[in-house]
Order: structure tokens, then sequence, then C-alpha cells
């Protein structure tokens, strides 16, 4: 597949993903945490235009200059950024008006695809694939909020598989102590807070060949474990009681039997299905409980490779920070990663929503430790 | 004609209100006070349903019982309501299920309303239709912060008209003092707050014939009005710091020229039309920049039969408080205004946004001090 | 009693009041309304050295600069205020401090007030007079507040008596409808909020000879009053949710049986006495439970020659507006009343913690319809 | 010096720090990190009574049973904690009340001390020593906050130094990559978040033999760092927007000059000072804009013996989690330090207000990245 195909490939995912939508799934924002669908399809066309057509594209004619200002993100060097929480207010540009601007920008993406490309411009490229698959994912979580959220509890699309069975027996692998080695290494594409690959020493431990199902984790809700502070971290305490918390995101005690929602609609909970969508400082909670603990990104990264990964964001105890000898790239491209470097937490692995060539055993996630509206899971270490 | 007829005129002109707007247009909700568009719809049809059609219409099925929740509005004897501020998260009930909702009670309702209606529920049906009317100024009014607010501030409609010019000279009415009734007197349509018809004591007064205009609050802001606190209220004073206030909603200052957003989009600033979209907290401020006052709601009343009205909603100086032997209805019809009456300020008058037959000399309008995107004005007295 | 001899009374009575308190109570502010005794001390002579002293008596030196800073209230003619929120974080000046400040300005104001006075001088003294009564009826509020929610509850003065027990059997009194004169009269002192004096016309009613107690507030709570959204305004029922309201404050149940602190501590119930510190919510609430009405404040005026006033400050109906013909001062004085009048209710009589000669019959105070940390009770009208 | 010895001059310094303060200064609490010195001073009585006497102490009588309420902190194990943003309101119990309460204690703790002590309790006595110690850094920087930010600037004490300048020539340590031990290792008293000791590998880096003086950091701010995103966190950037942030803590420019409040008073400013009060996020800024950075706590810990350090709490670039096989303890003493693991930055050295032995090369101090309160400084790394 040359770029140009695999341009247009990555491009018409994102649209399929949007293709149950009513229009007016595209334009809400429930949490400042959800951008509209219509909003990600917008951004990832802006990126396009801006950090490729408009530099490096002779001749090409921006589409709408009022558009930089709606479809900027957080790059502070790109002009003026719409307030976050201010996307869920715009109507305008309606998703038909969107719609043409991804077309607009597609057919020129093609024309400048099909020429000669250079190796410095290869990796924008590349990185604007990445970003749109990024953004993908977000598209399937924040409509499973937008959805999830409404009293009417609509369905998305009964043949979406985001859940998967424990199948296999639980083990735990150990690990020897020792140095290993961290981080990205090859020619392929990754993000620069993969590097630099470094040692690292690892005690040792063993790791469960099994994320936490269902069954698990309402065992800890049984036993109180909403109820008794002990388990929680101060801030995760005050979360629990803040926000009134007493069941992973989308659960809901119907007359004294647990529903969740998922892609198919409000369903009796499943209790063989993986465990999804609880914060990191559930999974904490959750790991004491048991007297066991989270991995640190390291060592998820070094056994990883003796189970199987993929099915769920795993929450790691690792803070999100610079491997040594990280360092960001100049301009508006460098603010990508390393301004979130503080105060997140590491996830690993990867979900059902994360496209397909969008994983490695070196992809560093990270969220804040309360959000819960991705796919997060819970894999546990002694 | 008749009531089925009067209802269908008045149910089709919220619909051809709506009619130049964008799906999306429907959806969003950008401030706690604005409702989005399609919850109006929705509302408005709710009303007729649970106050008309299941109680006494026999055989009556409910469209879906769940729009009870989500079209709830403020009536706390009818169950739980969607918090105000969540309205503009809700993507479904969607636009044409809104439609289809209408089309199933204008159905009922019909075949309802032509039927024999004794005396009572006719004062209910009559109810019905004036919070039809009411909710069709908020439409107006809703839509126009929607669009007003977006930053590539799309028109609405070039062939609204809510703009109108002063055009005769400004003359001052006196009134000499003395008794005066005050209230409504008759067998039309009324709401509760504008019972009982009393005597109040007037002192002598004059009033304008005529409202402000763009020139002349012009004035006020190029005096440093905003700038001065001696002008304003404390709490005024407070308001206008903390939101940064320098001009009436819609206006904006580009490159040294005054432009306001109207239905036609972002046009010049025209001198000549009647000031509009100013809290109570600027009315008071230009008044007392000018040495004069506001009229309270009873010198308005008796005043305006002298002078042209139906302009603007005019800010009174007169707190919205219940007329001597005011008595609420039972039931949740009885919600309807005296539970607002503590902490709102008394607007006159109506607005090129008010229904046809929607206004009275007598009608008693009302919102918080702060607010600003009704069509609000300015009348002063000495 | 000559100015000075005047002078020196009302003086030493804020500092009489403040006797009792240990040090640590100067200083506190536990809400925003509630300010800390030491800075009511600072303030009330501020108030006289900026007015008074430093415009007028010749050589005067200012005691300090810094404290035209910190004792500045909402004079926004003079100087930077200090937010008043940030006033319980100051620890300086001390309190010892205030006490030589009040001395220094005390000894000008005896040497200033011995000298011969003109007219208008004479009223910017009889001013400062009612402001310092104004701070210590708040002096007496704000201390019940700093002692009556700390959890020692302590006493503050066993024999200060704020309280009084309805002896008289409750009358009807009715007063004939007709045009009654309203507002100050006279050569004495009174505030610019009292004028004009202005005819307004009554409708016939009926006003209670006695306030209402706490027994029949009791009852109140016990049928409900506080879980029946019925009987309030929507705000009202808000700030009962929000704060989880379901007593007067200061109220206890404690173990099944009602507390309330009072100056000798908490102490049980007494059913017999005047019910105190409700807020306008409450008081409308339990009006409109009583199926009657809060008087209006010119009700309350002409009424009042007939029954005994002066236990408690009694909630009206009335917003605080200005009488016709209202004008304020020029200057900070100015700024005493009139900034006030949006968004407040009056209340009318006084409380035991009024000052001796600080009451009249046109006296209209006001505060938010929320407050509660006042004298606050309730006369009903039919 | 035996454990009674001991006890007496901990419990003394505690008093010795508080000795300059105005009986009003100990009473406020101006922002939510800071707490009333008399909480100090109740609180580090309260845990010797808690869990010294109470449990151990045969025949002790607990001193006022209300203070366990007054005085906890944030120990969820026994009973109900003040809310900490409460603690500036509570005027009672006084100043006199908690010393009384201190004598108290030490009375009783003092013969219990001369009793044979077993092993396990002497643990938790060396634990009292060292969480009062903690609190007496607390006092000091504390105290400092409640005057510093008094508008009178008052001096504590022109005899404390807490300040020091940068000596010698500034130089880079290189330390060589490998293996390396961290943690504490010893019979001593240590924290439990010191432990386990344990292997990491470190890669080669060179850090400066100083921290960073004022001279160095108003170079950063009149480069405009304060103006420029591209040094700042996302979140450190929003950080300096809201709060307005544009110089350290205590920094003030006054007509062109730069002074900052020191135990002193206002001073100029002193450029050959070691920098103090920057947040970790001004840290990190002024880190990038010199394209250095900051150590982790393991390479502080490993080069501290290079250099000398103790001036002041240095910000590392590590997030504040476990160490391998860290466990806390079983019940309340258990919460001491496990459960502020989130979202908090490693600090290491001491500074001048830390008391004397109570520092050591492993120890890990923690703050919130904003903070800035404590004496914080920067050392840079390559």
């Amino acid at each position: 597949m040359n770029l140009a195909e695999q341009y247009i490939q990555i491009r018409k995912y994102s649209e399929k993903i949007c293709a149950p939508l009513a229009t007016e799934d595209y334009v809400v924002q429930p949490i400042v945490d959800v951008s509209p669908p219509k909003w990600h399809l917008g951004h990832t066309t802006w990126f396009f235009e801006t950090f490729l057509l408009k530099p490096h594209a002779i001749g090409y004619q921006e589409y709408d200059e009022n558009y930089n200002y709606v479809f900027n993100s957080y790059y502070e060097t790109v002009g003026n950024r719409v307030i976050r929480t201010d996307r869920g207010n715009l109507s305008r540009p309606s998703v038909a008006d969107i719609y043409k601007y991804r077309t607009y920008v597609d057919e020129a993406m093609v024309r400048f695809l099909n020429k000669p490309i250079n190796g410095e411009l290869k990796e924008l490229i590349d990185l604007g694939f990445n970003h749109e698959q990024q953004h993908q994912e977000l598209l399937i979580t924040d409509i499973k909020y937008i959805l999830g959220n409404n009293p009417l509890f609509p369905a998305y699309d009964k043949d979406w598989e985001t859940d998967s069975s424990k199948i296999s027996e639980t083990e735990l692998i150990t690990i020897e102590e020792g140095v290993y080695e961290i981080g990205y290494q090859g020619d392929a594409f990754h993000f620069d807070n993969e590097l630099n690959r470094h040692k690292v020493y690892l005690n040792t431990f063993s790791i469960s060949s099994n994320l936490i199902n269902n069954a698990e984790y309402l065992e800890f809700i049984e036993a109180g474990g909403y109820q008794n502070f002990n388990y929680w971290h101060a801030e995760g305490w005050d979360w629990v009681k803040t926000n009134q918390i007493s069941a992973p995101m989308y659960w809901h005690l119907i007359d004294g039997e647990w529903f969740n929602y998922t892609f198919s609609g409000l369903q009796k909970l499943d209790k063989s299905q993986i465990l999804t969508h609880v914060s990191y400082y559930e999974a904490y909670a959750f790991a004491s409980w048991k007297g066991m603990r989270l991995p640190t990104e390291f060592e998820w990264e070094i056994a990883a490779k003796h189970f199987d990964w993929g099915q769920r964001w795993e929450w790691t105890e690792s803070a999100y920070l610079p491997y040594p000898g990280f360092s960001k790239a100049p301009g508006a491209i460098g603010e990508y990663n390393g301004k979130f470097m503080v105060n997140q937490k590491v996830l690993r692995g990867a979900s059902a929503a994360t496209p397909e060539n969008h994983s490695r055993i070196t992809y560093r996630n990270f969220f804040h430790p309360n959000l819960r509206w991705q796919f997060t899971g819970i894999r546990l270490v002694k």
C-alpha cells in the first residue's frame, strides 16, 4: 500500500466509526474530557491541513481560516484555540460542512502524497496517521460516553465487539531481577515519549497472565470496597465521596441486579467479561484489597511478551515521566507529548477500540487517575 | 377559528421558527439560561400530553414514558426533572424523533379538541397555548444566542425583523399623582400573576415616549459608564468586573468600529436602532448616568396607553412580587408563576419576538437582573 | 449630653460588647457575611478618621496609612478595599493595636467635638454614631455566629438577654384600606432610604399582634415543611436542598431532642421563646404552610403602632427599593444605602441586639433572602 | 539524653518557634495548605495522647474528648476529623487552652517515658518525635505565609536565619552509569516510605554542585520565562495564567525594584541568596529554559554525597511512588505516608526550617507541584 492508499484507508476508518451516529450525536460534549465526534473529524483534518498542506503543498488554498480557530486543540503555537469546554456549544460548522472539509483536504492530501516525499515529511505524515488513529480510539470512547449517559441508552452497533471474555486459566508469571532494556528500538513509527531506550533495574516480581474480570471486581464491591478508606489513596477516597462512586462507569444496579451499558445498549452484567471503565484510584484500591499491587510500566513492558495483551488499557503504578534523554521536537509538533508529563498515570497495552497497527509493546498511553471513560482494566502483580 | 384550528396555528408557528435551523442548532445549550431548540419543541408537547391528554383524553396512550423525564422543566410535582444544565448533553431523542412526538400528540390533541370541552379544561388549554407562545419567544432568543455566540456568526433569516428604529420625536408624558387601578380586568386569557386588580397610589412622574436607541447608549459607553462604579449597584458593579462587561450583548468592537450580531449575521451597528440586550444592571446604570430612573411597573402600566410599546421588553425598577390577593392554583399548574417571586425584576411591554396576541398592557414578564439574552430595552422616567 | 459625651458613650458600648471575648474570638471570619470583631472595631474608627478627622480636624495626623486599606469596607471612592473574604486571614493589626487606634482617634474626636460644629458636620457626626450602632448589632450577631459554630459551643455572657417570650394572646389587628403616608418625617436622625415620605394605597389586611414562637415553628418542621417544595420559592427550595437545611440556624437535634445555641451556650429549646434565625425563604414557606403571608413593609409601618415590636427583625414581603424621590448624597457617603437596592428583602422592627435609640418605625433594614445569622423572625398577615 | 529528656527538648522547640507570635497569629488559616499555629500545637499533642497515652499509659485520663474532634488531621481511622478548611474558623480552644493541654499531656508523657518502654512502643515514640519535627517545619513555613501575606508585612524574628548565600563556584559533578542502591539502611529512625532499599539503574548524568540563586532566576523572569508557554507543562501554564503568576512567592515588584518578604519583613531582593518559594512547575520551566532538567530522586540520592545540601528542599522530577516492597503498617499509623502516593512530587534535601537531626540523605519529602510556601529550590542536571 502506498502512502496515499494508506491515508485513504485511515481516513475512511474514522468515518466508518461515525456511520451509526445520528447527526445530533456528533454535536454534544457531556463532560470536558469527551469531545463532540464532529470536532474529532474536523480536528484530524485540520492537523493534515496545518502541518502538511499549508507549509508543504505548493499552491494549496486554505479551506476556511475560521476553522483554524475552531479545530485547534492544544497547540499553543498555532493561534488561539477554542476553550475545550466550549466545543459542545458549537452547532456550526455543521456535520455536513465538516465532511465537505474532509473531502477537500483528502483530495489535496492525495495529490500531495502522490508526489515525491522526503524523509522528514514522511515522519510528519506518519505522525498525522497515528494522530488520526489516536482520535479514532477517542471517537469510540467518546461515542460510548455520549450514548451511555443518555437516559434512553441508545445502542451504537450491536456488531461492534469491545468486550472479551477471560478464557484461559490465570497463572503468575515470574520475572527475575536484573537490568532490562526499556523503550522503543527500531525504524518504524513510534512516539517521542518511547525514547530513549534505556536500562532499568527490576526486582523479581510475579505478574498475572490475565486481566481482572467482572466477577472478581464484584467481590470487591460486595466486600464493601467502596466503603473502606483503607484501600484508597487519600485523594482517591475524596473522589469516591465527592462523586458518590460505588461501581465502575456504566454499571447500574436496578432492582438488585447489575446491568451495564455496552454498545448493544443496557445489558445484564456478564460476569465472565474482562472488567473495564475503572479509574486508577479504583485499580489501586482493588489491588490493595487483594493484597497485591499494579505493575510499573517497566515491569509490564518486560513481562508482556509472556502473556496476551491488547484487550484493555492497563493502569500501571508509574507516573508519566520522560525517559532519560527525552527531548521534544521544536515547534508545535513538540507539544505532542512532553507537556503532559506531570500528574498523569501511564497505561500500557491497547483496547478493542485501538485501531489495528496502532499498538506496540513500548507504547505509553497516559490519563489522569480519575478518568474512566477509556477502556481501562486491571492486571495484578505480587 | 375553533380551538383545534387555533391549536394547529400555534403549534405550526413553533416549527416555522425552527425552519431555518440546521439539525445541529437544535441540540446545543451554550449557557444554562438557553435551552436547546429541540428541548423547547419537546417540552411544549409534553405539556399538552401531561396536563391535557393523559388526565382528560379517554384512551390516550402515552407516547414514551421516558419523555416525561426528558421534557419536564421545573414542575416538581411531575416526577424527576432533567437537571437544567444537562439538556445540552442529550443527543437523543433526535430532532426527527421529537417531530414524530409532536405529530403524535398533535393528532391526539385535535381529536380531543374536536370533542366538547368544559370551562375548566378550556382554561387549561388556553394556558397550554400561552405556554407554547412563551416558548416561541424563548426559541427565538435562544436561537439568537446559539448562533450569535458561534465564531462563524451564521445568519438565521435575513427577513426576520427584530429591530426597529426610533422614528418619532421623544416627548415626556406626565402622569398626575393619584390612586390608579393596576392588574388584569376582563374575561380573556391572563396569567395568575396579573391578579388581583388593585389600587396603587402614584406620585406625579414624567415618562419618555421613546425607548433609548444605540446612539444614546454609545454616549454612555464613551463617557466611561462601564468604568465608573458610581452609576452602578454594588452587585451590578461586581457583575461588570467579574464578567468584564463593556457593552451590550452581541456588540463587538472590531478595529475601532462597533458591530453587532443580528439575525442577518454580524453587521455594522445601526445607531438609529432601539437599544436591546442590556441587563437590568446596565439599564439602572444608564439611567443613573442620565440623572433619571427606570419606571416602576405600576407607572409603566398607567402610562403605557399614551405611547407605543411592544418593540422591546422594558426593565422596570419593580421587583417581581405578588399582587394583593394573589393565590396560586393547586397542583403542578400552580407552579407556573408564584414560585419565582423572589430576586427577579419585572419587565413590561413585549418584543418583536413575542408572538402576536401574546402581549397586553397588564402582562408581567420577569428575569434575573443580570440576564440580557432577551430583547430587553430601556425607557426613562424623571 | 453634649456631642463629645454622646460619642464616648457610643464608642464605649462597642467595647463593652467585646468585653467577654477571648483575643482569638476577635480574629476569625467563619463565613463571608460575618466580619471579625476586631475588624468592626477598626472599621468604625476608620469611619470617624476618614470622614471627619482627616477632612475637617485641622492639624490631624493620620494614625497609620495602611489602616485605610485594611479597614475600608465597601466605599469604592476611598482607595482600594480589602476583599471581604480576606478579613479573616489578617492576624495584624492585633487586637491591642486596634484598641490603641481607637484611643488615638477617640482623643482626637473629643477634641474635635468640643469645638464648634456646623450643621452639615453635625449630620455627618450623627451618621458616624448610627454607623457605629449598626456595627454594634453586627458585632453581637457575628460573635454569636463565631461562638455558635465552634464545636465547643462556648457561652458568651449568661446575662445577655437576646431572647424573649411571647406573653400576650395573639390577636389579629385589621387595617382598613385607603391611602397612607409612609417614610420618615421629622428632624431627628434618619437614613436617606427612609425618604421621601410618600403616599401608598393599602388594601384591607389583618396582621398578627405577635411574632411566631418556637412551638409554632416546630409544628411546621414536624409537618414536613422542609420536605415539601410546594411551600417554597423555587430558589428557596434549591437553597434547602443544596445546604441540607432542616431547621433554623443554631438548632440541633440531639438524640431526638431539640437544642439551640444561645449566648448561654447550648440549651434545650425553649418552645415559648420567639422564633429567630430563619431566612426569608423559611419565613415565606412557613407563611405558605399556614395559608397566610408576610406583610409588606408599608403594611408593617402602618400597623406597627398597634402592636409591640422590637424583639426581632421581621422579614417583609417587600424588596428593598428606593422610595419615590430618593436621591443619594454625593461622594462616599452616598454609597451608604442606594447601591444595595437590588435583590435584597426589607426587614422591619429591631432586635434585642439593636442598640437603644437606634430603632424607629420607619427604619428599613435589608438582607439577602438566604441569610439568617441576624435575629430574624416572622409575623403573619391574612 | 534519655527518652523523657528528648521528648521535652523536642516539645519545647515547637513552643520556641511560636514565641515571637502575637496571639492573633496563632489563629488564622489564609489558605487551605497552611494550618493555624495553634492547631499545629494541639495536633502534635493529640498525636501523643491518642497513639501513646490513651492506649498504653495505664490510668491516663483523656484531657477533653472534644479535642479528638478538633485536632485530628487526616487519620480516617480515629473518629471524625475537622474539615481542613474549617481550621481557621475556630477561635476556641484558645491559645492558652492549648498550652494547658500541652502541659497536661507533657506531664503524663514524662511519667510514661520514665517507665520501661518496649521496642514496639519505642518505635511509636520515635514516630511521635519525628511527627512533631515535621510540624515544626510546617509551623515555620505557615507562620511565614501568615505574616508574609499580611498587608503590614510584620517581621517574625530578625535573628532567624532561613536564607543562605551561594558561596562556592558552581561545578558539574558527573555520576557514571550503573546499578546503585537506593533507600534507607540502618537502625535509626526512618519513615516507611524510605524502604525497601533496592537497586536502580542510573544513566550517566552531571549535576550542579549549587542551587540556583535569585540572580539566575531573575534572568529567567527578564527573558520572558513567565510569558512563553514553551517552557511549561500544559497544567503549569494553566496555573500561571489562572493565578497570574509572574515571580516566586513573596517577591514584589515595587516601582521597578524587586523586594521579597523574609522573616525580617519586606526587604530589597538579595540577588546572591539561594532562590526559594518556587513551585515544581516553575522549577521545570526554569530548567527547560536553561536547556537542562531536574534530577530524579535516585540521581539526587546518589549524587548528594558529593555536594552540600540542606539549604532548600529540592524539587525532583520523580513522582512520589512506593519503593519495591513498600508496605504500610496496620491501623492509623499506616495512614502516615502510603495514601499520599499519587499526584505529588518528591523533594529531597532539607531546609533551614528543618529541625536538626530531622534530615538524612534518604528522606523523601513530597508536595503537590503547584505549592510554594515551603522553602523550595532548584538544582539542575544535564
